[in-house]
């Protein structure tokens, strides 16, 4: 057995010395983050499920059993990290999936009670279990910590120094945004607001770091506001600088320990309607609360969604950035693949340094995706040493990256071919590219949601009974995480309307298991496009600046207008880059974006 | 004042006889009929605001005031029939529209009674003006029946005689369709069902009858279906023939009077689980339930939904028949026209009795539109003596009609230019028609939504900033209602998928106010297509059978796959109609097929 079979028994023993007969270990954190820091892993630490990037699992021990459910992504890693761990993968997607609430009920018994640490579930997920629970005599115990005893050497929070995003860059000031923040809060017939989701108190304090989150430049803290003015910040103390501190000072908001945020919301008088995000906020913290509570509060998401002038503008100054390290980066490709040296692990070093060589880029914006051939079918690929291939043959490389810049986050894939593409591997490819051109091209009615068009960028496939079941575009956040809500473009409902600013990718697919993948994305803003006697209509703008592959298109089934987008959209690509290229750069991207006929 | 005047007065005298101090009246019947037989449209007595197609209007009436609720469709006709009546129009929709329920809130005061007829108001309609009016302490009186009083020529509930639909056009006899209803009551835990919505009822006995309903051939009565085998038909008596009574009697169904259904379910035992949709079922019923009852039962619309091989084959013919039918109308509209003695009211009694000449053809599926240029831009336009108007000059006609054969509902729209077109009517009519082609070309995975397509016939007007706001397609019934659910192709999110064997309308149009009005209109069947690696894809294949106007079409904007589908789709319209044709027609739709360039 390894190492993590006696972790689980030590919390069973912590278990029975708190008279737990159940409990549940979620993977997030305070804040509900998707990818947490690694003070709030523990989860991955007793399981051995794990990676850098992060797993998603939840665990559940009883006295007998000890499972660990994951989502489709993860079931080969989770089923060969958890052997001779006393865990059981357990699926909760798919035909097999069991319901991780359904099984609890089903083996506790009236009576007995289930462990939780409050602080790393969602109220509205806590509120879910309790509900079952309490439906079967069960208790729940909010108050649950175990790794507090069995996690010696547990990593503590994290402490990276904060700096502030410039304004000038972000083009609202903090006292702007926290006003528009209350103005929302006044909708929701509230008067305090308590935000602990990380990329809304970053977007509304204008301040980041590096390291708390990987990828993303947030940090670990929550921010009171209310209408009287009183605005606090709760963090460890020592991640401010000097600089942050005077912007602090600046725009009033006082810093109190992490911690204290329990005891804060406390304290906050009966009068105070404080709203809450039930997705957002945790049981931990709700669990305190000495005010009215009122439920609601994913309307800083809303703002946060709608990029100004100055962040469309400065997206567009990262966005050329990006477009001349990706030019280095496919120059190297074309130039160092005929060693048949170059690897996926490789290759995403090498596209890693080009893009940190720029002194704004702070980190990239997710781990990349690298895969050559049957590796670019696999939708969410991660190279490793054990997985590694060389790129060498004749194939297909796709490339999903981004970077995080001061100027904005960047998120493109590009598909490539190296050798000789197939004539089947070019028509897939015009597939995928007719439908993000028709998605690209559309014009759509002030108050038409992402949902309305999706099909736009599908039909071209379906037509020859081909198909991707991943959404076609997330929203994008500026310089915090780069899937961002509330607007996307999938199959699924989605009541939100695409409103100008907003950045949203644009990425169809296609994936033959074994064979080969394609995907072709673009970040475009949504833009006012005409007024008319039918009312207000929008359309898209593409962002990002790189070539399609020219090889891989195949011209008899494309329409005049769709090779007039790729001469277009290319020229626009060359414009951009070409001064900020050195001569053999520039040539390079001349033959790469000359015209398709 | 008119007489509706006096009749207010009545209706008052009798609310302060019982202790009613604010009554509503609604506009439907005990089955939440859209448009009810005359017995149940006493509003439209009341209010002189009345239609022999019927209007959609609410009354609330207090010791101070009465006011009429209506959609926009009907504003300026109800402005114009409530004048000098005592009533005052209210807007249910648009940017001046009052919640009726509010409105009523806020006029009543705590220990006041509001009194309604509760066979006229759905379950969860009542639900919803209960719960707001109890939580002001105001009472709610569902046994406000007003007519019976104030309506001394009330008329008499519909006589009319029903008539089996032949099994073998049908192609399911009743045990079968029993049995699949009886299958949805158990997977929704109930063990019995009353059928209250006329479709539903005519769609499981195989009954109909001509004249209870305005041109759906259903009749009034209820349907109760339990597991243990007890089939009872409420109904008035009169309507049966010795061939109803037979049909009946080799279903086992009983038959009880009408009015005994609220008798009946309230001596139903506890242990009956009643099935009751709340949308169809009146209060008056479900207040005398004694049984429990279950909320569900939208499935026996599901089912009615599915059209079986049977049905497809036969709504074949009646599309054939409908096409010589408009070819002879259109045929006589080319020679007529310029005579200028042709008029809106001319051509809806002409195209009425080209289709009754076929003896199949039991009834207009609906009211038709006959729109002469600005007259076609009234999305719901209806030719009346008082808005006729001649066809003369050059112009756009709009068609919009239908046919009740038993082989099935018809429901075409087409726009046919008389005199000379100008390039703009031209260009928007492609523009609709390419709409049209996109839509009808669709392929789709199993388990795509109306409104995941809806976006293909609309994208091509929204590029030039043009756009319609009705839906693109409505389910269509089999002999019953012309508009069914649950599918649908809509903005609006509907969850239902489409599925083989569903009947939808394809209909894009544009309105331009004051000038012309575009709409092209083909049912089409959902279809299998293909099932490859990614799935199963189903498409539509049309079933309408009549020409485009080739003289409207402006090739220069079309492709070659959509010039290719009109050439298609008229070749299958000349193929499938000329045989049912004399040599003039046939040499006239032979010239109306050609092929376009």
């Amino acid at each position: 057995m390894k190492k993590n079979y006696d972790y689980l028994q030590s919390l069973r023993k912590v278990m029975k010395d708190k008279g737990i007969d159940a409990c549940i270990i979620s993977g997030t954190d305070p804040h509900q983050s998707e990818l947490p820091p690694h003070h709030w892993r523990g989860r991955e630490w007793l399981t051995g499920f794990e990676s850098e990037n992060g797993t998603n699992g939840t665990v559940v021990v009883t006295a007998d059993e000890a499972l660990c459910w994951t989502d489709s992504r993860y079931f080969i890693q989770a089923e060969a990290q958890l052997k001779d761990t006393g865990f059981k993968m357990m699926k909760e997607d798919g035909p097999e999936a069991v319901d991780l609430i359904d099984w609890v009920t089903e083996h506790t018994n009236s009576g007995q009670t289930v462990g939780i640490d409050g602080m790393t579930f969602s109220v509205a997920y806590a509120q879910r279990i309790q509900q079952e629970l309490n439906d079967n005599g069960v208790k729940l115990d909010t108050d649950f910590t175990p790794f507090d005893i069995i996690y010696p050497d547990r990593p503590e929070r994290p402490k990276n120094k904060l700096f502030v995003h410039d304004e000038k860059i972000v083009g609202q000031d903090v006292d702007s945004k926290i006003a528009d923040v209350l103005t929302q809060v006044k909708e929701e017939l509230a008067n305090a607001i308590l935000i602990s989701a990380l990329d809304d108190v970053a977007w509304t304090t204008n301040l980041r770091a590096a390291g708390d989150i990987n990828f993303s430049p947030m940090f670990v803290g929550f921010l009171y506001l209310d209408e009287k003015g009183t605005r606090v910040l709760f963090i460890d103390k020592e991640k401010l600088t000097k600089e942050v501190e005077g912007h602090l000072e600046k725009y009033h908001i006082t810093v109190e320990p992490y911690d204290s945020v329990k005891d804060f919301v406390a304290g906050l008088p009966k009068e105070t309607r404080l709203l809450l995000d039930p997705e957002k906020t945790a049981r931990g913290i709700y669990d305190h609360v000495g005010c009215t509570p009122v439920f609601g509060g994913d309307g800083v998401a809303k703002l946060k969604s709608i990029k100004n002038a100055t962040m469309i503008a400065n997206l567009a100054t990262a966005m050329e950035k990006d477009g001349v390290a990706l030019t280095r980066f496919f120059m190297m490709v074309e130039k160092e693949y005929p060693t048949g040296k170059l690897t996926e692990v490789e290759l995403g070093k090498r596209l890693r340094a080009l893009r940190l060589a720029d002194k704004t880029c702070v980190d990239e914006s997710f781990s990349p995706i690298l895969g050559w051939n049957e590796h670019g079918a696999i939708v969410h690929y991660e190279a490793t040493p054990e997985t590694d291939i060389a790129i060498e043959g004749d194939g297909l490389l796709l490339v999903d990256s981004g970077g995080q810049y001061i100027y904005g986050t960047t998120d493109i894939t590009r598909t490539v071919a190296l050798g000789t593409p197939t004539a089947e591997q070019r028509h897939d490819f015009t597939l995928v590219m007719k439908g993000h051109i028709a998605l690209s091209n559309a014009v759509y009615p002030a108050g038409t949601t992402g949902h309305q068009l999706d099909v736009l960028a599908r039909q071209f496939l379906w037509k020859e009974g081909k198909a991707y079941y991943h959404g076609t575009g997330h929203g994008v956040g500026y310089f915090i995480n780069c899937h961002e809500g509330p607007q996307n473009i999938r199959l699924n409902i989605n009541p939100t309307p695409l409103e100008p600013g907003m950045i949203t990718s644009n990425e169809p697919g296609l994936y033959l298991e074994g064979r080969y993948g394609i995907r072709c994305e673009n970040l475009v803003v949504t833009e006012k496009y005409e007024t008319t006697e039918f009312g207000e209509f929008l359309h898209f703008h593409p962002m990002t600046l790189f070539p399609f592959d020219l090889r891989l298109f195949e011209t008899e089934i494309m329409s005049e207008e769709e090779i007039k987008w790729v001469n277009d959209y290319h020229k626009l690509v060359r414009d951009r880059l070409t001064p900020l290229l050195n001569d053999e750069e520039a040539a390079w991207l001349a033959e790469k974006t000359k015209e398709l006929k």
